[in-house]
């Protein structure tokens, strides 16, 4: 899964549900690519123009609501808050939910860095959640292939970077019965039926096709052009023989970052000219970075981020310095006129963090109406942000690389009651 | 490795040894690529203009020599005959013949149809004589990727006939204990050494070089445009860990038609970036289709070719009714003025199995002078064909599963007295 890198170019790219017709938006404020992440409005990424223009369907009330009556369980405040705001064909996959179907879920993450932050945990908690209502397996890929292709890595560096995020990823408590976690550079060199998969997708898809929706250009090396199989293929069953044997006819459903959209836009593009089910997808909004919501969180920039591995005293500074404010510029303003949660960088974290919906709503109403101060409001998120990563730090030391080799073994997994 | 496809569109290419710099020529006459071999000329490529273009060395005497003073053995007829008439860094092989230094062989096949012809064997009993004379190992590339990605056969056709070519291929007696013969569709999905090598030489390389090198086109499929880099990489020897373990510095020696040599040009490129040393080359003429020198004999047009399964009627048939011939029009034009062995099929067919020297220069004198007439020459050549036809079936007989199984399995090789 692609990072953002700001450093690189900015293409402004149009997408469609078919993939080769990307058309471009040059009247456009915002850019959102799987490596890039930027909108003018402090008020971040215009999510409702952002389905319109990929062409997804935003996670309306009643989809909540019949959410809520097959499985029998409230929905997770990230899916109540509309952050994860957008779908494709999840009414299907709660349909073969009803039916005691299978599917499995699949999700990932682009391993640029050692150390994970607060953004990259949003798809997993919630890819957690999802796997305990549903009790599906899981594949979790790790595109070290893609970091060493786009970045100045090298390809044992990537591949190092793929085991400490998946300790990480592991670290949030993933059912390892239901879980297979792969790094690209070992997996597509121990399983010949990905590879054919790989090769698959590559004959349906041209270079036009990836220019129009990646924005690849001449000048881009061969790897990069060829990538897009490489995250596609999870999407289909036959590509993990050991869990699911010869059956090409189970569905996914793959909880991401909008960003990552293209991908498989392209892959539903595709799926149906090789026989295989399209998969379903959940879409969350981007984690903000600090300095405001006109980009979202980059590992690449230290100051941008809370990461996994930061200190209390980390997690405090960063916040109290660095955590965009949408109070008044002195106490007695803010006192007047309130402050505005919709820019405001510490209650938007609350918002992915704060389980509890009442306190929330009271942060809101007293932050907006100027009883609660910006430090207060900071100081809220500091003790929760510092728990929750004091916390992580602890679970993550008692991931051995012994428990870290057997997430990322090809094997059978269980679920459902039975074995794979 | 490609075959030819005179459907295809054919893109007069200039390639230099930088794989950056392609040039056309419109001037020319000839269009070799892995995809197509076309001249206007009666007696076939012009081959000096090939090295010329391509940047490669005319294989003279004075390497001849030297090879037969470093092995001890004359050279093979291949050689002496200017069949294999081009190289690389052949000098350099020597050399390391010469203080014991090891190096592998490498050469391939691209599985475009279940039976073999004669053509495809030249590379192969050259190769054979190459590694009885250096005992060295060699590695065998069956890109049955390439043919699922270029041809209109599905992935699993693609490998079987990766199957079926390798039973003619062992046939031919290939020491087992040298030699690995590997699907791609099998060993990338095997082996994440190679796959780490693959996306290392796509990291190296841009879409505008394969568009300068190979010609493709903005149309064509991703999978086109990054194949490159899996012909490329068995040139290195950690491609196969349990060939060489993780020594990267055993250089290989390509036998090959010299309308492979694009890939290897690119690879010789990116070698050095790697830090992996050069493949060094051995060119071959084409072999030349029944109609005439003005294209190489195919898989896919039935009537051009003396295939390993044909009867022996069918040689007979086919080279007395189709194999273009230089004699007169008549026995009197042909008493008088002679045949001309240049353009002569049956001739030619000749110089690439009758390995009696004196035999064949008696030939060329009395066909030349008009003495031995058309169909004494062919006849003279169907003995030869049906021969080494009726042989090869029987060879081929005994090669059953299991043996295929041993030769396509990964695993240490044993030569020079030690095992691997």
């Amino acid at each position: 899964m692609a990072e953002q890198d700001l450093s690189s170019k900015v293409d402004d790219l149009k997408v469609t549900e078919n993939a080769a017709e990307a058309v471009n938006d040059d009247d456009d404020d915002q850019v959102v690519d799987p490596w890039n992440v930027v909108t003018k409005s402090d008020k971040g990424v215009d999510y409702d123009k952002l389905i319109k223009r990929f062409g997804s369907t935003k996670i309306d009330q009643a989809l909540l609501d019949r959410f809520e009556k097959v499985t029998g369980k409230p929905p997770h405040h990230l899916l109540k808050r509309g952050i994860f705001f957008s779908q494709r064909d999840m009414h299907q996959i709660l349909n073969r939910y009803e039916a005691k179907k299978p599917f499995f879920l699949y999700t990932g993450r682009g391993p640029s860095s050692g150390s994970m932050h607060m953004g990259h945990l949003i798809p997993f908690m919630f890819t957690k959640w999802l796997q305990e209502i549903f009790d599906v397996p899981l594949v979790i890929q790790l595109t070290d292939d893609e970091k060493f292709l786009w970045k100045d890595l090298k390809a044992e560096q990537a591949l190092k970077l793929s085991y400490e995020n998946a300790k990480d990823i592991i670290a949030l408590g993933f059912d390892k019965d239901k879980t297979f976690i792969f790094s690209d550079m070992e997996y597509i060199g121990s399983c010949p039926a990905f590879y054919r998969n790989m090769i698959k997708v590559q004959k349906c898809v041209t270079f036009n096709q990836v220019k129009g929706i990646f924005g690849f250009g001449d000048s881009d090396c061969i790897g990069k052009i060829s990538f897009p199989s490489i995250q596609a293929s999870p999407s289909f069953s036959n590509s993990f023989p050991h869990i699911f044997g010869d059956r090409k006819d189970i569905p996914c459903l793959i909880p991401c970052a909008i960003d990552q959209d293209p991908y498989f836009r392209m892959t539903r593009d595709v799926a149906p000219r090789l026989g295989y089910p399209k998969p379903a997808l959940l879409h969350s909004t981007f984690f903000p970075a600090l300095q405001g919501a006109q980009t979202k969180m980059s590992a690449s920039d230290a100051n941008s981020s809370i990461f996994l591995t930061d200190t209390p005293k980390q997690v405090k500074t960063k916040i109290n310095k660095y955590a965009f404010s949408g109070g008044g510029t002195s106490v007695e303003e803010h006192r007047e006129k309130g402050g505005n949660c919709d820019i405001d960088i510490a209650y938007q974290y609350l918002t992915f963090f704060l389980e509890d919906d009442e306190r929330l709503q009271q942060i809101r109403e007293e932050y907006s109406s100027g009883k609660m101060l910006t430090g207060e409001l900071k100081k809220e998120l500091i003790g929760i942000l510092q728990k929750l990563v004091a916390d992580h730090q602890e679970k993550r030391k008692t991931v051995t690389d012994e428990l870290l080799k057997e997430f990322m073994t090809p094997r059978k997994l269980k679920w459902g009651g039975k074995d794979s």
